[in-house]
């Protein structure tokens, strides 16, 4: 699996001139973006962690974007005006762990190119196109060993190249191994080859460690070099490119339930991968990464850790509910909708000592009857859901949960719908063990649940006996700690999906997350108001994550003419869990104007049926 | 969701001549392979479950391909010769049950216009192209509506037809209520208009309801109407075909593992479909087509229902042995491997009656010592695994569950490892419950796990106490009999992949799998001969799809060396359950000459250490 690229871009780009005098050539824009942030989105989409730019002509540009996309680093070549890209290269060498794919700034291309590059089964794979007639040229010299193409030479100049249908595109996979040598080769070349090339080193390694070409005739990419490439890129091959791209797109459909949510085309794309067994060392590191990952969202790694589930979000729970609590443990379990009602049902399944706390499913919890609950000393654990999805009701865990600390109670937290969504510190928060899965506000798949532990709370299970074996907490947590597998074949796919997942919720932010939700909730809100349409919870008691709303007071309505007609329209809304109401979420990657055109269609079902 | 396809073959094709005397267009070959079988191959690629080729010419050779590819229908047209395409149309209309692809047979092209197709948010889309002066154009006259094309006309003469920039492709997708109103047109007009052309239809057809016109600019495709058209398509056509659908391959890796299996690249592209809410009606279509189809495969489905779970092989273990025996129930477990020992471990953590029949994970079960067993009249349940993959032993379930019958025993079976890799047939063995995955020999990815439950123990069930939720038979089973929903959310995309396998295994069936999966075991076997190795097993007693092999008795040899060696040349193999062995399965989408490749390399690594 390649997570790491490497972007070349300290070159002063001379021949654009004026264009790029005050920036670099990665800066020159595309329909509004400039081809770096093309380039770092496409990475991005297959699942690259962290992309390492080389810069030096106004590097501070570059800098700059690390507040957009937190994944990438600037390593700067201060030697940028003397040195060729190899020496660029070179500085980057550090930050670089592996395997990894390299790129000119310079460069509009096909996102396919790269998940040709990742898939070919070599380490070391040169991309290659057809004839360009871009003016600028690099063609390829290659033989063949065993059918297939290696590089032997390179050049600009027709004459030094006996075949000229073979260009280099400018993106490139590298193994440690040949990167270690090119670096070599720039070291002891520094002083009698002026502005060395990365190329040129290239097929200096390529003599002793085969460095393939990997061609696709008719590839579609641009170098831009010049006033005259820039011209021919945005008039020919830029248009091609996004129609190429667009044939790959899914249809988009916008769900507007509580989860599964809507996802990117590259969380979708991430469970197409080569077959891998789970058990394999490799597949063990991504777990490891998605566990900590996950984790560092709402807690710190030394306190919590996160344990990995296949199954939905009602399995997280029962992982909880049957292995956190001791046979003389006492649970109270706070009702106030269908999740706290499904954590008690589990918890008398298992027979547990148990006790119900109902609650009203659109008004606040009582804090001080709680507390006086609390007080008798009665209860080991509370069960409480952090977001109840049935009225979209938010329990304020953060009065809630440091109470029931204050009383020695072992808080565990169903924060399926919430995880993610809404900014949280479980150890601020007071939360030792939180369920969530793969398919709610981390926008991936569904598939996988985890739970996040409290460490010292964790290993107080060990010695509860099992209530059953695929659900059990302490043994799947052992067992993974012990040998970076889980005990039973995972999701696998799934589990890539939700890397993915994780790659993109860490370039949004929780955050920025949460505001991207409450700007579609305030959109819905602000049209029920004019359409005269009643919540069924007071805005302020709501998570903004979902909405229950009263049906309105006309005997034409019907939920499930609405439904088909906003399904017609390629959105999916929900049912009501209580009497005369329907739910509309906004979690997921929904972006506000689409939200808009959903209350567009709302508006104009409820003017059809006036 | 598009299921059906329509192929048009009934045309005698002229211009071809000599070509097409004794055969139709569609079985001109490209690669040795006839163009009709390339699409059909397409087809299956994206999920289609019934391909309706509507023939005339030459009929007897599209009959003739059901045998290979069961998914077909044919219609015959027996007025081809003084009909035209829209009477083919007509014929097969009567097979078609929900929207559908409409492709003429002569086509060669990318197999990205069909999911392009498939992912157009409008039901009635006809592909085009930019220019492709192939010499036979049909120019399409479009107008704008909503920034959209939709149809207007269309012509081969030039003079016709105002703008010669989008061509007609003949790949069309369209709704039934489209179907019956070209049907209507045919019918109206079939005495006035002389060889009317579905096209013609359409045009008519989108005055009233909008066809749209669906372009892709530099679309890759061939109508092959005379020998000049062949040749273009041969020389330059298809070649980039082909490359550009390389480039969205994935790299292959062979695993011989016992699971996850090596899939099929159209398995991985599966998961990749628009997001839907798992409760809506069509979802629960797929899930039920799912159920049905898996106990198809196995046993009657009026007497046998199979029941899905997100989860592992060994949850739906779990699921039997929670779910189906009553708290007077006691059960007898055979353990002669890691999975009959974990059956057991798991009725332990339950604290069933149990009682566990330990036998030799190497050699056969003593049929008379269990019978012994089964006489003593203690017993209401039997618990075993059919394919223990700890040695590769099978056991003799057809002398087994049927004499545990004769005593009234129900027979609970771990077939996770079996299961459409050996051909079955559970009324015949005598099971009762059966549980798999999804990973294993149906060959899809890992994340479902199902039970096939006798009706009538199944409906026993429904009285026992749960002992767990998440993993309860009966509440599952019952609850989506009702609702067409699971309880909990399911892995959509894991059990959209799973309906893709399962047309895998209908058009390979199981019988012809269990074949290729024995030619691979001869091979390896005839090469564990020659290379001197033993194997843990008889081979009488062997499943034949996974051996576990001695280690040799060489100092040298290292089965971590022998793994790196392997895997570098892209294969997978696993380690051994008992000491100094290592294992190799044979399942899942591997060819014959991949198993030869491995092989080699395990001679290879052989002799390096000699």
């Amino acid at each position: 699996m390649i997570k790491e690229a490497v972007i070349l871009a300290a070159g002063i780009g001379n021949r654009l001139k004026e264009k790029t005098k005050n920036m670099p050539k990665g800066f020159l824009e595309f329909d509004g973006i400039p081809i770096v942030e093309w380039s770092i989105q496409k990475l991005l989409g297959i699942g690259i962690e962290k992309i390492i730019i080389g810069t030096g002509h106004c590097h501070s540009m570059y800098d700059n974007l690390i507040k957009k996309y937190p994944l990438i680093k600037t390593v700067y070549n201060g030697a940028y005006k003397e040195t060729g890209s190899m020496e660029t290269l070179c500085v980057c060498a550090k930050e670089i762990t592996s395997d990894f794919l390299l790129l000119e700034s310079d460069l509009i291309y096909d996102n396919i190119g790269l998940s040709v590059l990742v898939n070919d089964v070599h380490r070391d794979v040169v991309l290659a196109s057809g004839e360009t007639n871009s003016g600028d040229e690099v063609y390829l010299q290659t033989y063949f060993s065993d059918k297939e193409r290696v590089l032997q030479d390179l050049s600009k100049d027709k004459t030094k190249i006996s075949c000229k249908h073979e260009e280099l595109v400018g993106i490139t996979k590298l193994s440690q191994k040949v990167l270690s040598l090119v670096c070599n080769y720039e070291k002891e070349n520094k002083n009698t080859i002026f502005k060395l090339d990365y190329e040129q080193a290239m097929v200096f390694v390529s003599k002793s460690i085969p460095i393939y070409v990997h061609k696709i005739e008719n590839y579609l990419w641009g170098e831009i070099d010049d006033i005259c490439h820039l011209e021919m890129a945005k008039t020919f091959i830029f248009p091609k490119i996004i129609e190429s791209e667009n044939t790959r797109k899914i249809r988009r459909e916008i769900l507007l339930n509580p989860g599964p949510a809507t996802t990117t085309d590259a969380i979708k794309y991430a469970q197409v991968c080569p077959d891998i067994c789970p058990r394999e060392k490799e597949f063990g590191e991504v777990m490891k990464w998605i566990c900590n990952e996950l984790t560092s969202l709402v807690a710190s790694t030394g306190e919590y850790t996160t344990v990995l589930f296949g199954g939905s979000g009602t399995a997280a729970d029962e992982v909880m509910i049957s292995s956190c609590i001791p046979k003389n443990g006492h649970i109270l379990i706070v009702d106030n909708g269908s999740y706290g009602a499904r954590l008690a049902k589990i918890a008398s399944i298992y027979k547990l000592n148990l006790t119900i706390f109902k609650s009203s499913t659109c008004d606040p919890i009582d804090i001080n009857e709680l507390e006086r609950k609390f007080k008798t000393n009665e209860y080991t654990h509370l069960g409480i859901v952090y977001h109840e999805t049935t009225t979209g009701l938010l329990n304020p865990l953060n009065i809630i949960c440091p109470l029931a600390k204050k009383y020695n109670i072992v808080t565990i937290v169903d924060a399926v719908s919430a995880y993610a969504g809404i900014p949280m510190d479980l150890e601020k928060l007071g939360i030792d063990f939180m369920a969530s899965a793969s398919n709610k506000n981390i926008q991936s798949i569904a598939g996988v649940c985890f739970i996040i532990c409290r460490k010292v709370e964790l290993e107080k299970t060990k010695v509860f006996s099992m209530r059953n074996y695929y659900l059990n907490l302490y043994d799947q947590y052992n067992y993974f700690e012990k040998n970076s597998q889980t005990r039973f074949t995972p999701p696998v796919q799934i589990l890539y999906a939700l890397r993915q997942a994780i790659l993109e919720t860490k370039t949004e932010t929780i955050e920025k997350r949460y505001q991207r939700y409450i700007e579609c909730w305030k959109i819905l809100v602000n049209a029920l108001k004019k359409l005269n349409l009643k919540m069924v919870v007071k805005e302020e008691n709501q998570s903004h994550l979902i909405t229950a709303i009263y049906n309105p007071n006309n005997p034409k309505f019907s939920f499930e003419i609405l439904y088909d007609f906003a399904h017609e329209r390629s959105f999916t809304i929900y049912p009501g869990k209580i009497d005369n109401t329907f739910r509309i979420a906004n979690i997921g990657d929904i972006k506000p104007r689409e939200m808009e055109r959903f209350v567009e269609i709302l508006e104009k079902y409820l003017n059809s049926i006036k």
